[in-house]
């Protein structure tokens, strides 16, 4: 920064550096988080990307102009850097000199220093760019990206590519419901509701692909669990020999998430006081149907048949492998195929089971992944035995024709993830911008 | 994998480790990419994600099994593994026993194993999924995920946060025109154009920012240069001094997405044999007046007062930067302020300018950016003067409300970077599934 040899020179140093720097003057540059007035001396505490500093005013005429001074005013601040035990980081500034680089033009609605923000979630979110600041909340997306980051690496680490397919689409296949639609000049498009289609399509190109972007459903539901836009982690491998393949990588790429959160966000780590699970080498499996059973015998439901899994069956399970496994991770298998798409593959023994799975943790589904149809015949059959004919899966289709491996994969929710993390009550408190049903803006 | 106690257990080896288990038996598992049959002997090549691997088939009556096999069957072979100096990779397989996984359910129409594929581009983009398995055009695609690796990891490296904003928004504010609209539950909304908004945002939270994903343009133009949705690399970040700041860092982007491609594509370096620009410490510059003057005197063009550089101009300044600073890269500096977006900060000396920059790669420009207005008024000012009243822009205008340091950003396009490098004369070439005025599929 600054090095251009024609601009003034000015070394910053960040807040979290401070105490390397003891004995010498140094430059701060960051926003006014709190100000602490005693009757000798006042505390600005200034806030930077690496968190915060505290920077001692004794000067009184100094501290009666800073006193005057918003929340949230942009700072430079040059002094001397003390070491100071009680300090956050242990060293503060002395004999400030404060220039203020860009002034607030009302007093900001929230009062950032607290530590928490007490508003009601709608007021948080009509305040993002100011309530995102706050530490806490910005920590929230610190483990986001630390977890698309150790995503990214653990499948890099097992020969996956990286892909970056359509979100604008020619037809509403997928589903069919809850899907966007769009003028494309003039005629209908709609948004992908998942990038399904061309990472399946791409395991004929790169055979292990991923994909983290954006995904659309035109949810009509107004809960705390769905959004109409989120991000979705996306993996397919092919040559598996089934599900239990595509599991294994599921497995690593949680692993590898948790890791880079440990590595890259430790400051996130303590400021959300996370506890993070472990993730066993094997991560315990259960069958569907001996689910069911299990969770009959206990409460006494006939569940016999069911053709899913209720949320308060996922709370169980996930009780169950704490207490028989000792894991907040786990999979169940072979659900039903009545309940999952139409290019979910067979159990090939039990035709009415599925070669899929879901990975629970802390009792919600964080996970659906499964085995998918490979030959082209079979696409042709369940498209029939939906009523469907192939005319409108024409692209897709042209990877099964001209010869695709055994082949499946899974996604993962972001924002549902970090908020199993965080303990969020609602996915919006982990997602930046949120978008429903209600809510286009900020 | 196939790592189940339950499941057959079968090692696959990819065709790219062949020379290391010379004398030992193998499975390959891959695509029959080509046949040659010969008097005594005939020749399987196969594909996998590593590359290309020969099968040695001598019994004639095996040889004419074989012939039978469509290209693009999915095969697993086991074998022999044999040094043969000849072979790709050093060794071949000998002794196959051959197993088809799944046979093409017709003759492919594309001939993947020739040198280059002589289908028109529409054909190509027509066939996709298949036309993406040639080595040369998986290989782009290595080059544009090594790219997008590399972008990320120059930014982690420079203390960047990776943030993942809206594509769905409430307003069609950034530009007005060649946006797509979509019907949000009865309401209209719109596709981004750009992350523009909320990264400048986020440098009120993270200082330091960046995102990896899908912008939309509603372009009416059919042109090798134009798609209606690509993959935007975009940078914000706070405490500049001027652009000059970010057009460091842009700098630094370049170089990693460079050393990226070189670790992480060699393979995709030959197939393609791409020459890699060499990104100096400090990228030659100059600034937009003197470059008109310049090509002004050397093509007698009268320029003085344009507000921006023809194709042709940038061109020259591209051939001008080769020879005067042996750079294939050239920053444009101080655009006249006209054509630039509205929050685009001036030059403070010549306020008819702008701080900000171009960065020209091979004769087009790959990289804009540039300071941006960081002061409340400034804004309304700016929307003033086109005309425009603040409500539409509640949401970006509380990030400057609040208290902004001086910052600026960079956008950078995936598919043109490809482009550029690869010598591709149409970025549908750069691009897996094009989206544009008439290709909505596959």
């Amino acid at each position: 920064m600054f090095s251009d040899p024609g601009r003034p020179q000015v070394a910053r140093t960040l807040v979290g550096e401070l105490a390397e720097h003891v004995g010498r003057r140094v430059t701060l540059m960051g926003w006014l988080h709190r100000q602490r007035r005693l009757s000798q001396v006042s505390f600005l505490i200034v806030r930077d990307r690496s968190g915060l500093g505290q920077v001692v005013v004794e000067d009184a005429g100094q501290a009666a102009q800073t006193a005057g001074l918003a929340p949230e005013t942009v700072l430079a601040v040059s002094g001397e850097v003390v070491a100071a035990a009680q300090a956050p980081g242990g060293a503060e500034l002395h004999r400030p000199q404060i220039e203020v680089i860009a002034a607030p033009v009302e007093q900001p609605p929230l009062e950032l220093w607290r530590p928490t923000l007490s508003a009601q979630l709608p007021t948080l979110l009509d305040l993002a760019p100011l309530a995102l600041r706050h530490p806490r909340h910005r920590a929230i997306f610190e483990v986001a990206a630390a977890s698309v980051a150790g995503f990214r690496e653990a499948l890099d680490r097992l020969g996956f590519t990286e892909i970056q397919t359509p979100k604008i689409v020619g037809s509403a296949t997928e589903s069919g419901a809850n899907v966007f639609a769009l003028d494309y000049f003039g005629r209908p498009a709609y948004l992908a509701q998942s990038p399904q289609f061309y990472k399946q399509t791409m395991v004929g190109v790169f055979e292990r692909v991923y994909e983290t972007g954006p995904v659309f459903r035109a949810e009509p539901h107004d809960t705390p669990r769905h959004l109409s836009e989120y991000v979705s982690l996306d993996a397919e491998l092919g040559f598996i020999a089934d599900h239990h393949d595509v599991m294994a990588v599921a497995r690593d790429a949680v692993a590898g998430m948790v890791d880079s959160i440990q590595s890259r966000a430790p400051g996130a780590i303590a400021a959300l006081s996370l506890a993070l699970p472990n993730v066993p080498a094997q991560i315990p499996s259960i069958e569907f149907t001996e689910a069911l059973h299990l969770i009959g015998e206990d409460t006494g439901e006939s569940l016999q048949g069911e053709p899913d899994l209720a949320p308060a069956h996922e709370r169980w399970l996930s009780e169950w492998a704490v207490r028989e496994h000792g894991s907040e991770l786990l999979f169940v298998t072979g659900y039903p195929i009545v309940k999952r798409p139409f290019y979910t593959h067979p159990d090939p023994l039990r035709p009415e089971l599925s070669n899929s799975f879901d990975l629970l943790f802390r009792g919600l589904e964080l996970i659906t992944g499964g085995q998918r149809l490979h030959r082209y015949e079979d696409y042709l059959r369940a498209l029939r035995d939906r009523g469907e004919g192939p005319a409108d899966y024409d692209g897709y289709l042209q990877a099964f024709k001209f010869g695709m491996p055994p082949h499946g994969g899974f996604a993962l929710g972001l924002e549902r993830w970090v908020a199993r993390l965080t303990g969020a009550a609602n996915i919006r408190e982990t997602t930046l911008f949120p978008r429903d049903l209600n809510r286009l803006s900020p």
